[in-house]
């Protein structure tokens, strides 16, 4: 070919949670049985979808049109469903607080939803057609899709604000508001909520200092809430909707991780307040113009979203999974209790455990050249110590677990983080062979961080 | 907010097949009703989908995986089936011809197959990942979504050859060779087969033309075979596969246009001698890091592919399809048969034809004040008569014909060309009302370029 | 034409300080003498240029070499003669202080100094040649050429600190600390000194300071030095290559306004500690390259600096120009003393003194629309109502001043600030012509925000 | 530091004709006397400055107004000056020819002119402020700095149209044409004339043409005209302006070659027909504002153009030296007369010539290995064998050439241009010592190209 045609972002699009899975894959040749909890995908990892949901699904599916496009902000009547469902949420309350009220939660119309492909395209997009100029802080430890959008849209880094491992996982809202005060090519601020992957849940207080922040310096919001019919552990926290008042804001929403159904790729963004500010509405605008090239988003999900979200069953199915999740969690941390050098917040929402290192110890360089977990056979043992050469520490952690147990995590600096750490899932959905992960994975951490003397060898077990 | 955040490019966004949706719904208030002929969608103008074919949908939604992620790339048993259907395509054979014989197919792996949300997001993410500097040379006439994207990547307007009405629509293949000759930053060329909007299907000799300039400048080819198996009235032609021999190239097919399934948001890319070029190789990766930041593309209509496209049926239902769409075309040409100013090259393909008007008459600017259609109301011709100002002269008929009739159809203006005309589908399932529209459309055009002598007034029928 | 050639950024260069010329000589209609107080050039205003000087330069015109090229950063003479004078700068002595001691000067050598046809080439350059995402934080008040240049390679907006004139036009520290740690796109600071337009001259604490800021980050420093050697009223400084120690750094210098020779184009850029960082010796690499297609800079001027800088008689031309700039200055302040709503620092160094306006005077909204300064003709009155609409308050004084007077200055909007106000030169060589311009600069502003009853009028004088 | 500060293109600044130099002083170990036929300065080269232009230069340095600022255009007299000179261009006749007249030579005024510091500068800013999208359509080879310049702003690769060495280095018109014709994002063609490196003269036809294909196509034309006084050998042509008739341009003129006085750094633009097209007028507004934030350009040359060029003594001036170089281009034809290998075209203008080496010859792989010439030291011809790996085969020539005889040309590669070649100058003003020198590269071309059995040796003489 006459002319490169590689563009220079080429090498830049990065993905932690399904890259792995291809490091994996070359330990076939080891015949290494891998224990996928990289990614978030309840099906997989064994949660079957519940009769009656399916039995909605095979009904539309016999119906014409569903065959067909439906209108590219997406199916009038689930964006009609959807628009109620925002305008009933109820007024947040403060009992026996004497700072001024909440305010009221602000409605939407079915105009102001716009379906995507699932939140993966409706993020290229929300990022993509966000002037460059225009900065949106986001936190760190951060999900990748959300991370990398940001960086790819303004050619820098991503713009980070810290969650605290110490503190729960919570936002350092001091630093937040100073990086938006000092920083004024920042206009927008990101939030997760619950938090992928750190299981955090913000109490209401935590989102109204965010709004708090945007009203003052002239910000927008933007919600991921993928994980709000995901909380547990009697974690209180509102809808942005609910708080947000008068801030031009976007929330983003989707049938994935609760129904679940990841395999539809339906999304949506809820927009609040679009008619505040004449620019806001012109980008939200420039967001259905772009979708509009592609036509529409899949038909059939969008059609099954009344039917299923406004079955009576469904509220249960979400409080039952709830409790699961929230065993699971317990478990989790249990796991991980009384481990030195590790430590692990227990998560109070989403389909995930975050695990930290002690950075101290896991950044000794002195120790660095000694870690290894024991592997079957020597040859992997060197396999795995040259592709350790140059890699982030955690990533390190994450290939030795891989090469000696099987089971595929994600590096916490896979999520534009500095803290060493890992992500594992809530999912296994057989028991024993869940509690044995945890244990696996908290006993390796442990075995790992282990002072040695000697150099590390992929010693036979 | 305290910065502007719309993106400089956001009103460049064009989509004329669904924007004149928006004209259309002002039109509600004098009680038009509009007859769709913009779009399509054959399921919404009624055609059924097969009761096997749902069958088979209903059988896979019952299925647990028809809810979980897919691969990135997208499910490996689709790959298989569809690199398999390629893998089987015959070597064209040319009987009686003393030139050099053409190749064989080429033939392609799993791997060579990406799955996206429907071909609107391939070609986003097809252009979206090509070096700034590297242009595509596409046709004129051109459908929308792709010279959007290639403007949109480039900086620059699209870059295109001539499809040319009076040659049945081919390309000018010298326009095309002088194109790519004296302008180095071509690294590509696009077509479309069978073509959208004007219906023309490529000989083998045409497609091997491009071939042959392909290689002679080290081009790679991207060819959108939406409607490979839309084919009819004795069309001959060839799958890009059989044809490309050593040149690197994409197809990209799709579930929408022959199932029919538009809804399904589900298309995918063949990619053909991929590792013939480094750089190629390596464009084709960054596309699949792209999507792999989305995760995946909706799975269920991946799961059914093999068996929809796999049974038996299949054959017959396209056999079925074509025969009904080369009536329609028959009917729409005779439709402008004898119609002066206007002509129409039967479709030989694809699901639209397009009239295309005499330009020296449609250009004729003292007529141009003159013109009009009659409507039932004088404050809609009032309204007509504003809207067009400025717009192009297709465009203007386009408008006029909305209020008058109530039918909606695309001005040719809105496919990147110069030529005025219009296109309509063969998508009406209703027979007598589908004549009734060609004949209206043809009578119409007729009625819009007649010589006046009076200013044109919204005339009350 | 067919194509569009207009840059998009075409509209956005700013140089208030010759574009008020445009609008004097609009004035030239009315016969209004305009003196020129907007544009620092010593000789227009009357300043003889030293014999002895010109004796030198005349003889280097005699030579041959002078009208050949030089080396592309600069020639040999002049670097060698230059680094010499940098590497004899005094280590700066804290007497009685107990905090550590100053560092040691940096030295250099001759391959450290690049010469530019002027700053403004040189600023170009310095700014054009970063990448886009490396930002400078800059002064507000800041002198157009660097805060456009800032503002035109990173696509935002110019990034500033503030210069507090309260303080006697100090920077903010604080400001300059949290931007820098709370923004890490700043890759650089700007600062000037003695500063443009305010006259300030940063004592060294002042500068350690910069340079501690500098270090604890990770940044580079640009000190524009174009007035090093005008320094009067007792200030003390330092040099930047005296105070810098390990941190990169570049100190832009000039003939211009020393000699004073601003036609000269003269100006040269010494780099300090290029080989700390190997990125920022590549960046310093990047400028020469930059040079090299233009060749070189301006011969004569060059070959001229070690005959008159090395003069035993500059030192004295220096020292008496300082004192003849400090009684100028103490005159300028004595004009505004007294004067209430406008208020003026004693400028201690370059040739500007800038006089700001109380901001909630002039910002009442009220009386904005009253004020006005007297004019010989009602005409002129209704033609500067015309042209002051929409534009910042301290232009519209600046309009009117013209108008009224024929003083010709720059409101401080055009400098990158928000403060109103306006710069005039120290520069007028007529000793009574200056006391009657200061005196009237004075009476104007007092008269300007007088509260007044009636609607602003063209009055006749 | 903690950003990377490097400009993603900093490494593509390319000016060969200096860069050659870094690799001749490499040579100095070896004791290797450098004859420096890279550059083209007659002053370096030694021809004196005229006595009565310094003594001209000498006076104006003696006034005041030579060491202020400028207007930002360039001083009024000398605007004044070179706008009549324009306007005084007689209308070319044809005798005897029978197509249609030459049109009239436009006119302009002072305000058409634009100083700049030399024509680097303003090459810089006239294509640095062109819309990326806009490009530029220039000759190969190429002077470097106008090829990097439209490189540089537009994302590309320089766009070339080819001169012929076989027809007397004319334009190749029809890819001219052809170019302009399928490339449409050509928005100026530009041209140099007399042409550098190839010393070409176009005729008034050749440039008619040029003026033809900008007009059907709806171009403007940049014409660099640095050497239009430095016209022999019985060469006819014309000024831009006497042949542009209504097509927007511009003439880049300077001092720099014809008096010569290359280190003032004094160049100009003429704009032609700026207010044809109002986009012209708002770019031609836009280089004026980008200069005015560098003020001005230096003042003293200036103002010493109408003296100097207005002096009576200065037509012959120009007559006598352009008899020098004709002298000069028949002595350099007449040393590469016979040779077989390489070949010259005699040079009609300016102040170089170029000779070509047969591609076929040069470009054979099998000779490539064993090509070399003779130098004094082994370990020399060991560092240029080392150093000629991976360059191009002409600069393979031009290093061992440096390594030989010390006469240091510029590799034609170094030109934007696909032949093999190099580039001397006509400037040497000892007479035996030039001839010495052009018979020495003859002989050395000559003996390079001489098939060898044995692999290359760096031997000694």
């Amino acid at each position: 070919m006459r002319r490169n045609i590689v563009h220079p972002g080429a090498g830049k699009l990065k993905y932690e949670i399904r890259e792995i899975v291809a490091f994996a894959r070359e330990l076939e040749k080891w015949h290494i049985p891998i224990i996928w909890e990289n990614i978030g995908d309840p099906v997989k990892k064994g949660e079957p979808v519940a009769g009656w949901i399916k039995d909605i699904v095979r009904e539309k599916a016999g119906e014409d049109n569903s065959y067909a496009y439906s209108e590219t902000e997406g199916a009038r009547e689930a964006r009609e469903f959807l628009a109620d469902r925002v305008n009933r949420r109820k007024k947040i309350s403060l009992p026996g607080k004497d700072r001024e009220e909440y305010p009221n939660p602000v409605t939407i119309s079915p105009e102001d939803i716009l379906f995507f492909n699932g939140l993966g395209d409706a993020v290229a997009k929300v990022f993509g057609f966000l002037r460059r100029e225009a900065r949106v802080l986001g936190p760190s430890p951060a999900y990748s899709t959300l991370s990398s959008a940001e960086a790819a849209h303004s050619g820098y880094e991503h713009l980070t604000y810290r969650l605290d491992p110490q503190k729960n996982w919570m936002p350092d809202l001091e630093d937040v508001e100073f990086k938006v005060k000092y920083n004024d090519s920042i206009a927008g601020i990101l939030l997760i909520n619950p938090d992928n992957p750190t299981g955090a849940v913000y109490p209401t207080e935590v989102l109204g200092e965010f709004v708090r922040i945007a009203r003052t310096y002239g910000l927008f919001i933007i919600c991921d809430e993928t994980y709000a019919n995901v909380i547990y552990g009697g974690a209180k926290t509102a809808a942005l909707s609910q708080i947000i008042a008068d801030v031009p804001g976007l929330a983003l929403r989707s049938l994935s991780k609760e129904v679940p159904w990841p395999g539809a790729r339906c999304g949506w963004v809820e927009v609040y307040n679009r008619k505040v500010d004449h620019r806001f509405d012109l980008y939200i605008r420039s967001l259905l113009d772009a979708k509009r090239l592609e036509v529409c988003s899949t038909s059939l999900p969008q059609l099954c979203i009344p039917a299923i979200m406004g079955d009576p069953r469904y509220a249960d199915h979400l409080t039952r999974r709830a409790a699961v999740f929230e065993g699971r969690a317990e478990e989790a941390a249990a796991a991980f209790t009384g481990i030195s050098g590790i430590s692990l917040v227990k998560p109070r929402g989403a389909l995930y455990a975050t695990a930290v290192f002690d950075p101290l110890t896991m950044g000794d360089e002195k120790q660095e050249q000694t870690r290894y977990l024991p592997v079957s056979d020597p040859s992997l043992g060197e396999f795995i110590k040259e592709k350790i050469t140059g890699v982030a520490p955690d990533k390190g952690f994450v290939y030795w677990l891989l090469a000696s147990t099987g089971i595929c995590v994600v590096p916490l600096s896979g999520f534009a983080s500095d803290l060493p750490g890992f992500r594992f899932t809530l999912l296994e959905y057989d028991d024993e062979k869940r509690r044995r992960i945890y244990k696996t994975l908290a006993e390796s951490a442990q075995e790992y961080l282990m002072p040695r003397s000697i150099p590390k060898l992929g010693l036979i077990l």
